[in-house]
Formats: structure tokens, C-alpha cells, sequence
């Protein structure tokens, strides 16, 4: 499954097609995906395309792509990833459609199409939410389990990312900023809890699923944490500078409701300054994988020179 | 912790004070989710006065003290029982939060008090049900596991009763049926899914908490399931029986929604015979517990004689 030789620490990122990875792996995770939800037409049929309908609108698979390579760095498998994979990228996706509903973001195009909610409705889209908040811990719960790392250690992964003290804190703290003066630091808590947490905790996962050693998952945690608020750095800038078009969502949104980014707070040069720097942090934490590493640092260096 | 001396079979239904069981276990179990959720006070603070405002707004925890009476029927105690008692309640309060939202029931008043949205705005209110979900699941992760029922299992089964499947499913097909002449096996395939499940699932976390053998899951389940049918023919007959004082939520409320209801589609008497029918059948399906569930057929005999 892997497009790599990474595994066996001979790749370079300068040498290794990251683009072809990438879509190797989008592949195996939709599918796997496919093979997790039920069937659109399994009953109540509304509820399970509009589980689709948000699961299959074209994302990235940044998270998945980081946990399996992750994994790979620490000597895993996608088989055995697979699982936790997906249940990271279920939570990001609930996690959108409801920041999406009329009474948070209210946005009405996300990844160049409608939002669930008008699609759906807001009562389906709610809903929809709930069900792929849950449908991950159901496909947590199929992982196997590894000597150092039991599926207890998994789920309060997994439950402490997506709960109330981080990704749900992100939320609610970026609920209520909006159009008041805050401060860097609070933009950093916010961006720590909403971004990080779930990225960080893709890339935790991903060496959990390889029976990784403590000092291994404390390199992927570094690199995790700094990875993840590199990103929304970056999100924020691209808010920005990028058209609706480029973006395939509303674009200067953040403005518009008057959200405080790092370029509305420390201008638009430092910000690309500070998410140079998370990313050299990133690069230096993944030392202690002794180059096995290649294909998170690919994945670190695409994140900055992404343009949507 | 336990008012009854049903675990050595010596109680009976007649000589047992259920008032007194029910307000023992009620204290267990709200003490015991004050300790498994973040104090109110903890950052960000709405989010989490938001999560206990609707947890501690005097649920009669009915599903709690099934799944307690349950391991008890099985030789089990409250200790092992109490994390997973307390999840299930925290999916149950979820459940109620986000379908008293504007966009499902819109409802104003459950239990006697405004619900979330009406005091946190529904972006707080989302997200607290989001939020108690993700805690359910984080508090079930906390139960000590069992030789023949582990954590993967345990979740598995909470997984299956919250998802789209069951729980969801039910809240879909109520919400896509309002208005529209449904026959009363539909009725039932909701009532099956968006009360039945949980209460079920709640049962047989009870006796998996026991490490309960095969035939006794089996009963439970029996027991389980038309309890939780029974439970909620009957609060379909409330609904139009009793004022909205009584109550503590707005009366008649289905009717105004043109929700189908067991009285609306077979009548108020033909309704009564099946609440009180599934009961008999929830008694019959304790048979093989061997004289050790006194409480659970007492708790079954309660939900018939329920004014509210």
C-alpha cells in the first residue's frame, strides 16, 4: 500500500514523489472509509448520505495521511492504522459540519461544495454530526489493540482530542472571540485546541498503532503539536490572500465576522515567519526517529507550500 | 452503596422501598458524574456549565439505575458498574439537548427548566451535546474491562446504540415522519431505535459489568428491549394525558408537531394494553436471572405506574 521506500530510512524528501504518495494514500483511506460507514441506502437512507455526502466532499486526508505515515516511521502498517485513520478523519469531518451550521461559522460552501446543512437541513446536518462523532469510536473501537498501547489507551486518545478541553474548547473559544480584541496568546489557545489537538493526536495514534517506544511517541507529539498550529497558521493567511475560488470555501471569512487571525493580529509577514519556525520544530522533533522519518517531513514541508 | 438485599434473592418487588433504591442510586450516580466531568469553572467555562446544566437539571436517571440493577442481578456491584451507568446518561442528555434544538422538537422547557439553547444560545448548545457525546465515551473508556466482555466490546455496544443505526436512526425517521401519516409499524421502528436501544444497551452494559454469562445477556436484552418500548408508549400517553405542569416540559407538544404517537394512530386504551403487554413480556425475559432481579421488575413495574 505504501508509495514510499521510507520505511526503510533510504528515501529523501527531495527524491520522493509526495504528490503520488499522497494519492495513494487518499485512495486506501476512502476506501476503507467506504468499507467502515453503512451503505447510502441502508435505512434511514437521509442520514447515511449526508454521512457521505461530508465524508466523501473531496478532503485532503491530511490527518489519515499523517497517522499512516506516522505509523510507517515507527515501523507499522496501513492495515493495522487503518482504523484510527479513519476515526481521526470521521471527527474532522463532524467537527466541520457543525462549525459550518447557521449558528457557528455559518457558512454555506465548504471544499468548493454546499455545506451539509444546505443540503440537508440543519436538523439532518446536527445530526449527521452526531453520527460520525460516533461512527469514529465504532471504527476505533475495530483497531486491534497493540502490547503498549490497549484500546482503553486508544479511546482516551481519541476522547481527549475531540473533547471538551481541546477540540470542543477551540470551538467554543473561537465562538466566542468573534469580533472582540484578543490577544496572540489567546489566538494560540484557540489554535492549540481546534487544529492541533486532532492533528497532534492522527499523529500519536499512528505510532500507537505501530507499538511505538515512549521516546518515539513524544518525537511524534512535537512534531504533531507544532505541525498542527503551523497549519492553521497557514489557513489564516491563505483566508486572506487566496480568492473563494482557490480555496474551494468562502474566502476573508475570518474578516468578515471579524474572527482575529495571526495576520489581523501580528500582520501578515511575521505569521509566515511564525509558521516557518513551528515547521523547523516540527522537522527538528522527528530527530529521534533516526531517519525513518521522510515522509512526515515531506508531509511538514507540502503543509507550507500549500495554496489551499 | 446498594438499598436493596436483592442480590442474595432474599427481596421481593412488594417488601422493597424502590423510592428509596431509586434516591440511593440517584445520589451515587450524580456524585459519581460530578467527579467524571470537568468542573464548571474550567476553561473555556461555558462549555462545561453548559455540559452540567443539562446533566444535573434533575434527570430521574431511569437508565443509570437499570444498568445498576442489572449487575446487580448478575452478582455485579455499582463500582464497576458506575462508569458505564454514567455514559450512557451523558448520551441520553446529549440526545435530549440537540432534539430540543430549534432545527428538530424545538422545544423550550425539559425537566421543568429552559433547555441549553433557550439559556446558552444553540452554538453553546451544539456543542455541549457534542461535548457530553465525546464524554460519554471517554467516562465509558474508564470501566476496568471484563475476562469475557472488553473494552472493545464495551464500546462496540455503546457505539452501536448511539449510531446511526439505532439511537440516531429513531431521532431521523421522528423527525422526517412529523406531519405525515405514518402506520404503526414505523411507530415502532422509531420508538425501537430512539428509546429502546439506549435503555437496552444500558441493561446489558449492566450485566457485561457482571461478567454476566451468555443466557443472562440474553435475558437482559429480552428485558431491555420492551421495557424500553413500554417506557416509551407510555410517555407517548402522557403527552396527551397530563398538563405541561405535571410534566415539566410543554404537553401536547407531539400533537402540535403532528407526530405520530401510539395513542394517535391505535388509541389511548389500545396503547395502555401494549405498555402494559410489553411489560409482562420485560417480566417474563427476567425468568432465567433466578429470583435475583427483584429490583429490575420492580423498576419495570414503576414505569408503568409513572405519572411524569
Amino acid at each position: 500500500m505504501s508509495a514510499t521506500a521510507s520505511g526503510d530510512g533510504s528515501s529523501h524528501p527531495d527524491c520522493f514523489d509526495l504528490q503520488a504518495y499522497l494519492n495513494s494514500q487518499t485512495l486506501a483511506v476512502n476506501q476503507a472509509l467506504d468499507r467502515f460507514l453503512p451503505r447510502s441506502q441502508t435505512k434511514p437512507a437521509t442520514i447515511h448520505k449526508a454521512m457521505r455526502y461530508s465524508l466523501f466532499a473531496g478532503g485532503k486526508r491530511l490527518r489519515p495521511a499523517l497517522c499512516l505515515a506516522a505509523a510507517e516511521a515507527c515501523g507499522g502498517d496501513n492495515l493495522d492504522t487503518m482504523p484510527l485513520a479513519c476515526a481521526v478523519e470521521c471527527i474532522h469531518t463532524y467537527s466541520l459540519i457543525h462549525d459550518d451550521l447557521p449558528a457557528m461559522d455559518n457558512d454555506d460552501y465548504r471544499r468548493g461544495k454546499l455545506t451539509s446543512h444546505k443540503v440537508f437541513g440543519e436538523g439532518i446536518a446536527i445530526l449527521a454530526g452526531d453520527a460520525l462523532l460516533t461512527q469514529a469510536f465504532e471504527i476505533a473501537a475495530q483497531c486491534k489493540g497493540w502490547p503498549r498501547y490497549s484500546h482503553q489507551t486508544v479511546f482516551r486518545e481519541l476522547t481527549h482530542a475531540a473533547g471538551s478541553l481541546q477540540l470542543i474548547a477551540g470551538q467554543v473559544a473561537d465562538l466566542e472571540g468573534e469580533g472582540k480584541a484578543i490577544s496572540a496568546s489567546q489566538l494560540k489557545y484557540i489554535h492549540e485546541r481546534k487544529t492541533s489537538a486532532l492533528l497532534c493526536c492522527a499523529v500519536r495514534l499512528g505510532g500507537m498503532s505501530a507499538n511505538c517506544t515512549r521516546s518515539q511517541l513524544q518525537a511524534l507529539t512535537d512534531f504533531g503539536y507544532n505541525v498542527g498550529l503551523a497549519f492553521q497558521v497557514i489557513d489564516d493567511i491563505l483566508d486572506i490572500t487566496q480568492s473563494s475560488e482557490q480555496l474551494g470555501k468562502t474566502a476573508g471569512k475570518d474578516a468578515a465576522a471579524q474572527k482575529a487571525t495571526y495576520p489581523s493580529i501580528i500582520g501578515l509577514d511575521r505569521s509566515r515567519q511564525i509558521a516557518r519556525r513551528l515547521t523547523d520544530r516540527a522537522f527538528a522533533a522527528l530527530r529521534p526517529l533516526k531517519g525513518k522519518s521522510s515522509v512526515l517531513e515531506a508531509l511538514a514541508s507540502h503543509l507550507l507550500k500549500r495554496d489551499r
